[in-house]
């Protein structure tokens, strides 16, 4: 169907793509990788006809196990399928292949002065269809959405191969069910995803940035509060704690303030409107009683400061003998105003449960990365490790949060979203029977968890050897 | 269950619901008017019971159908749950039952400098949950987007009575399928929205507006073209062309420039923005050849070509004797840079089918509107018209644009949404039988059309006598 170069199950090749950028890994019983969405129509009928299961894998840099083929079966790896369509600036829209990868659909929107608004940090390597299926979004959601808020029309191949189009190629849309947002982090669950109409903004002519130390979190946070009541929208709020500042200044030099908390405030737009959005940032930043203050119009400065909070995944993995990152509540979300609270509660179940937690993330936008830092030989810390998950996830429930702004539910949410959305499960659960009656669209993730399964999985090297 | 004054089976109230603002009707059985979630999930049950239709009709402003009870049974008047539940501007969102009027929550917003971006023209009766019901946006959806795209959480009452939550207080979320966004236009045929959380947005300080007339509809749509691949969005652009210009200079004076067609350009935000954007606007309308052009910054003014804009509806209707303006073909949209294609297009089919048509809409949204002139009285008129309405629905759906931007399938697009998507309306049926098997809730709109009704149901003032 697709060509014997785009079909293996050679083990090496099964292994690899057992993976996602989470802990999680299951071989595949195959690979294909199709190129036209009728072949991606003939695989899943063959697949249907045969029971076998099949999960859409798009840049393979999710942090959940969202592309982690759960039930084994065949991993169907997008990325041929990378053909941007359309680029139509008059009209706000462009369309593209699910394999497009974000950064080359923005260089080829910048000349145009547009962009895709949503930067996830893998922008290098993460597809539009990928970031589709999880709603992925990034540093600038506070001012420019998510990817859901892009989506204008969608192709998608059902469970029993027919070919849809959802959606529109204008800017508004009433006409009938918004399937194309249904589809919008269903997680490849409902079908899979080929093409994507997206929306498309004009890109800012300037951006400034202005980096400010704070004594506490809270000050961190009530600074962000007080921006965006002011009311200032910045393009971006990345925020760093104590020890996520420490981890980057060890590993790369990078010559942050030694402080509490640290907040890299982004604004974008006309000149004269950065100039004066920067003013208000620097005066509310002091009224806070910030203890360092820079301001930056340099984009020398500005990419220096950006790698260095992009620094911080890999620099706490580099922090301590034997500690290893892991990406265990990688990814809440809470009211902004609640960001102090939920930081500050992050640090006390970290000491409570004997683990190193590093918390940093999007501040604007109420989205926090956790890193935990554990020895992955030790039982032990594994333990402890999944309690202090379990006490972050009943903590940003309890703060009118969820368990992931941006990632998706994949495996390692996939205990916990009964807990947040208690009354909503049964619903997904009949609209995921109805379109795939067969379940053979990524099995046994998200509402279909059945537990158990999760520890077994997160040793794939011991599991190798 | 609701108290003896909240429920009406007199044969005015009864004839009364039977409308919307479109020109459909048909009596329901029985008039619910509700004050809590509680109470609509217990006579969503009694009617699931009994097998009785139920339609939730919010301002009634409606302009296809959407609230007319076309089996009968209940209607469900919700504006009597009008309380804001909670103003969060810190957290960019607030917190509304479905009964609360546009305009109502913008009024609470304003002292916190924040809005509720969409601006349907019935703002002033239009209630939040039937904009969600509908996804309602109006004229700054090229700037500002759709209700869809401000929907963060939705509470809501299913078919069986049972009561959900989906969505979340956050910014982002991935948790799970956004069944937010999937209930966002579906018209109260999957469940009974009663409350919304919202994300809101900080209110632009200034305005600015050109109106600029133009020689053909083809630099009018040149210009909107123009203007958008600068980049520069504005925040409203509201087209009309001779008919509607005619119209509303005939009967409220308005002195509008004689041209074939008009475009108010709308811009927004900080003052220094607003300037420069005003002139790169009065640069490309010159650039493309405007027999007339004016700049305004005074409210005043700014107001009087509102309404003078407002005014077309009612304006066309009162253009000649026996004449009436009705919407058969009221909403549709175009890629945007289609619209002088389309406006043209509209006018030729005008002209083959003997009726005189006004066109007029938010341009660069691509959302066009028409209204038909025609003698009620006459079945030619009505023969005439239903052909030039399919003619016009061709027509936008062969360039690309569906037959309905911001008003909902309901009665009248019916017919067509099959033509606009043949493929995706199976998936459309799955899900409405997955989540109403006893298909109680607003039965026989969209999907569920099974022709022949609509002719019927339009001469509501004979069928009385």
């Amino acid at each position: 169907m697709v060509g014997e170069e785009n079909v293996s199950i050679s083990v090496a090749d099964l292994y690899t793509y057992g993976f996602d950028a989470s802990i999680y890994h299951r071989s595949p019983e195959a690979v294909v990788r199709p190129r036209t969405t009728e072949e991606v129509s003939r695989i899943v009928k063959l697949a249907r006809a045969e029971g076998i299961a099949i999960v859409a894998r798009g840049g393979g840099t999710g942090l959940c196990g969202s592309a982690v083929p759960l039930k084994g079966g065949i991993v169907m790896d997008m990325t041929r399928m990378d053909t941007i369509k359309e680029v139509r600036v008059e009209d706000l829209y462009c369309v593209v292949e699910a394999g497009v990868i974000n950064d080359k659909l923005n260089e080829r929107l910048a000349p145009h002065k547009f962009f895709f608004p949503t930067s996830p940090g893998s922008g290098e390597a993460a597809t539009i269809g990928g970031m589709v299926a999880t709603n992925a979004s990034g540093m600038r959601a506070v001012k420019y959405g998510a990817t859901r808020d892009y989506v204008l029309g969608l192709e998608v191949v059902l469970s029993d191969g027919s070919i849809i189009k959802t959606g529109t190629r204008t800017i508004k849309n009433s006409s009938g069910y918004q399937l194309e947002r249904l589809f919008v982090g269903s997680e490849g669950t409902l079908g899979i995803i080929t093409e994507i109409t997206l929306r498309i903004a004009p890109r800012p002519k300037t951006t400034a940035m202005v980096m400010a130390g704070f004594r506490t979190l809270e000050d961190a946070g009530k600074c962000v509060s007080k921006l965006i009541a002011t009311p200032l929208l910045p393009s971006a709020t990345e925020l760093m704690d104590r020890t996520c500042i420490q981890a980057v200044n060890k590993t790369i030099d990078a010559g942050l303030p030694d402080c509490d908390a640290l907040c890299m405030i982004e604004v974008d737009g006309e000149p004269e409107l950065v100039e004066k959005q920067a003013e208000v940032v620097l005066k509310v930043v002091k009224e806070i009683g910030a203890i360092s203050v820079e301001l930056t119009h340099d984009p020398k400065v500005m990419a220096r400061w950006t790698n260095a909070r992009k620094s911080v995944m890999s620099s706490l993995s580099r922090f301590g003998e034997r500690l290893v990152s892991v990406s265990l509540a990688d990814d809440m979300a809470v009211p902004i105003s609640k960001i102090p609270e939920a930081v500050v509660e992050f640090q006390r179940i970290a000491e409570r449960n004997h683990v190193i937690i590093g918390t940093y993330g999007h501040a604007a936008d109420g989205n926090l990365h956790t890193k935990m830092l554990l020895d992955p030989d030790s039982e032990e810390a594994w333990t402890n490790g999944d309690k202090a998950v379990s006490e972050i996830f009943s903590t940003v429930i309890r703060l009118g949060g969820t368990v992931t702004g941006e990632h998706g539910i994949g495996i390692s949410k996939a205990p916990y979203l009964k807990q947040e959305r208690p009354t909503a499960i049964a619903t997904m659960l009949a609209i995921k029977h109805a379109m795939d009656p067969d379940n053979i669209l990524n099995p046994g993730k998200m509402m279909e968890w059945e537990g158990g399964i999760i520890k077994m999985l997160r040793y794939p090297c011991k599991d190798l050897c």
